[in-house]
């Protein structure tokens, strides 16, 4: 297993906060077995119920990604395939917060409206990693309840097409700050390569988080995570992917939040059509009666949704040449 | 046990196909449980591959609905609980289909472009009522595939507010089309009372349905169906609610989706906190760690998403004073 | 001409507040010429800066309509004309004000958020119907300035189709509340015919009012209006559509707003290519160079966009046989 | 004058397609006068309406800009003002076209559809440069007729914030594809600074275009251009504005657009309550009045909505220092 280990002591100001644009951390070989950790989303800023996000964080320097990985050999047309072995909490607590104009139940910058900001407030979470559960306490009564710990990336992506380097804070068809629970350990992540080496960076992790992850953030915090990563040569991902043994799952991260549902679906169909070699009209009518469909996010600068096909439908048919089946049996 | 039958004779031009505006069918006590049937959304107009809707169908006759009944002593204020006993397929069959400029990955008069509609297709499913499943078959290859039966209603409503008459293809805060496959037996639906006896209808069976409702069709079938009623005095409703033994679900239905989320969680933050006795921003931020966020449909006039609360989070705490917990003993 | 005037003294509870589902109070033929007046949409109810539409005005009694208008021989599948030969504020003051959860750039019962509602403010406008301006004048300091007085009604429609009562604070495809500065003395309204007499309603008076309508209420005013009704048999008009002496106009309402724009815009391709004798995509092409679109409300239940052609462009074509030529004459 | 004269024989591929991340051409002072040019969206690869977009232009090479230049003094925290001398079409002929999923009533990749893509053509527009016509010729008939020369830049923009690199296909708040018809001779554009120097850049000439841009593509041409800045130190501007002798313009870029349009108010509002003095919701009433409200793009990656305050409402108010004033006698 290759290590890469940020250093904890690194200015923020030199931290990598963007899709693209970045020199890369490492370089990788397809198969190679990676473990690194990530900082949480407040470049560990936020410590306690005290920290209020807008006073101490520092608007450029939000939501740090570990890497760009370059992965050798991957070229725009291929499809990087990032799996995920383990996702674990570095400490035993995660912060939440209401941010001011961030949110989904809150006027933003993007739904500019007259209100004042909703009150900002920190919330602090005990994670307990071996009973796998994490802690809500209210702050204005005594209420507490455990959930159950479910750790995963908000944000795992590669540089986007056209020269573009976007920020940390936005998913799109590169990837990004998707913010689907979904992206766990044992899922795949496919990725359509844009640049040479792809440049795989990933951040934001969440001990859990809802699905909408509606206040905007979720139970951030620091990650250990050792991933594994495949191409797939040859082949487009036009939007990101992800399969677990469970589920195929497409993506679609746009503004309104039915054309995130109609990219997750549009992808969806045509994928079970290629799987199952049956005309668009049949996928489309099969993914109408089968699909699930959660809500990822409804806070970022795009809005997320993903498409889940159960893969029982898919008899002996195997997604993007096996190659979840045999990172699976990485370590 | 009081019996509703629909004379299955009746003239399509007699049917109603709306919430509000239609002289009720049956006078219903709270307590009382009654079995009906509800035709399909085609009012039975197609029954092979070779029916197209377009072609068979009255576009003033899509939806028709079983109902209203009229709930003595509702009045405006309070809350009409609707407990589903059983939902099961009348028949061994069921259809799907594209129409015409309906769905949501076409053009429709709604989203209008320029392109001419997709082409226009049935598929019929067998239904085994015994091994629970539901039969896909492809129209373009011999493809097929069994998915789990799970019936429901798309449609549950009452008379809307302001006097309004609302077409049974539209789903809003009297509920209506909402096309949630959470619309089982088992669940007890909540709708807030608009005016006296509520005036309660439902119809468009579905053998099952994906998440989204993609295509605009579900596996739709006649229903035997089996419901009781209850209300809850004083307590108004402001958007369709909906209880299962695990979960406390919202619905909000709206354009665009993103409108719709939001209307679901803002009531899902008001129930949590109301029924925790949290503060708005605690409960804003626990629904933001626990909620699961299905879409229902975004096909419909309206689109609706729905936001679920796992029940374990509760407690001691009850919700509609424990009016599930009572009807689900009924039969 | 003939007289329909509305008891000034009615009980609000008695008067028409919805399209469809009410009696008619006049029987018109084709070509004759009305005069009425319309409420302004408080019903009367604001009358200084100390009114609170919150607490003067009861919310199931809001805009209320002049009409129905029975017009003799409109069938389904004809265009009504409604050419607007005088419309006169009947007094010298209008008023203007924030509603809770109403406006554009606040929350709103739609997109629901967890803000308290803006402040609630009462604005009186003097309206000096000689020197045609409205005068505004700043609650909060001593500035005024005058605005030019161009009124116009925010509400005209017909019964919707498929049986719908739709309240008069919704536009849609029976016109409605559309609120466009564009409906003026001297336009002509074409709107499509869904029941036998059409049932022509008209209200929601402005003084004058911005595109956007942005705080959700115009400067409010009962009026003096003197219309004629033409009818344009077996041609049927999908949205409302509007014609002046300069330009012709196509309506959408709809959310999200691009969905009002594209409902406009592939009507006014369909009419361009129809008038000019035009292919579909040689309509598109000079419909992209030369439309003007106006927003016309971001605020009710729907949104509503303008489209405007150029009449200059039509050569001798004449939009709908002519009858705004016709209409005009009328007196 | 400074001259800056782009090479006309440079390879496409060493052209600027993004606002960000280029090293500057040229190094202004405020107040410098400059004469440039700029190509076409197509990059001139488009000649006659045998040049299909999808076949001659390469999709990586659309929309070059002229630029970046770098403006002495230009701080994060300043408005750069950029007023317009001149604006001129460099050839006699424009061109226009269809783009495969490109356009406001086609599916695209955001709008995600199954539909095919609409026929793709091109059609050649003459520009009589002394009368000021464009002359539009369909192409399926012998239809003809002149439209009004309205030259203009369709992007005009500076650096964003956050280090992000941005396609110059799409519109933000630092400016870019905004597609507006009101970026002409005679206007002043503001746009905050982001990063030092501002590095400015333009594109996108059109000879004209309707309002929304509807098929995605105005009448494009070639431009020459003169242009002068000014600096607006230590005040910032959220989003681009404009302002010419007539009107003050606020403009947002989002999606949906409804977004664009509450971004668009709530600047206008807040630059009106400050030129006025005015309370927030006296000058909320204000605008909601008295604003225009032109749609100007629904066909990029972002929609743009323009806001409009006539200046006769400001009495001796002078916005940005009276910057246009004295830009206005700039030569």
């Amino acid at each position: 297993m290759l290590r890469h280990d940020p250093d904890p002591q690194a200015d923020p100001s030199t931290l990598v906060y963007a899709f693209g644009g970045a020199e890369p951390v490492l370089q990788l070989r397809p198969g190679d077995v990676v473990g690194t950790w990530t900082r949480d989303c407040f470049a560990g800023r936020v410590g306690s119920t005290a920290d209020l996000v807008s006073e101490v964080c520092d608007p450029r320097y939000l939501n740090p990604q570990t890497g760009p990985f370059f992965v050798e050999g991957a070229e725009p047309g291929d499809t990087l395939a990032v799996h995920f072995l383990s996702i674990e909490p570095r400490e035993a607590r995660g912060f939440s917060s209401t941010v001011p104009f961030f949110g989904a139940l809150t006027a933003t910058p993007g739904t500019a409206m007259l209100h004042p900001a909703l009150p900002e407030r920190t919330w602090v979470y005990e994670l307990d990693r071996v009973e796998r559960l994490v802690r809500y306490a209210a702050l204005d009564s005594a209420f507490t309840v455990d959930l159950p710990l479910d750790p995963m990336h908000g944000t795992v992506g590669v540089a986007p097409p056209l020269g573009e380097v976007r920020s940390s804070l936005t998913p799109g068809s590169w990837g990004g700050n998707m913010d689907t629970p979904e992206m766990r350990a044992g899922a795949t992540c496919y990725l359509g390569v844009n640049v040479p080496g792809a440049l795989l960076s990933l951040g934001d992790g969440h001990a859990r988080q809802g699905e909408g992850e509606t206040c905007g953030v979720a139970v951030e915090c620091a990650m250990d995570t050792v991933f594994t990563v495949e191409l797939v040569k040859g082949s487009p991902t036009p939007w990101p992917r992800l399969e677990d043994d469970t589920y195929l799952m497409t993506t679609g991260s746009a503004r309104p939040l039915e054309d995130a549902f109609r990219i997750a679906h549009t992808e969806l169909v045509r994928w079970t059509a290629e799987l199952l070699d049956l005309s668009e009209l049949d996928a489309y009518q099969l993914v109408s009666q089968a699909a699930l469909t959660p809500v990822a996010n409804v806070v970022d600068t795009n809005y997320t949704v993903v498409a889940k096909l159960p893969k029982y439908l898919l008899g002996s048919a195997v997604a993007m040449g096996g190659v979840h089946g045999r990172l699976r049996q990485a370590r």
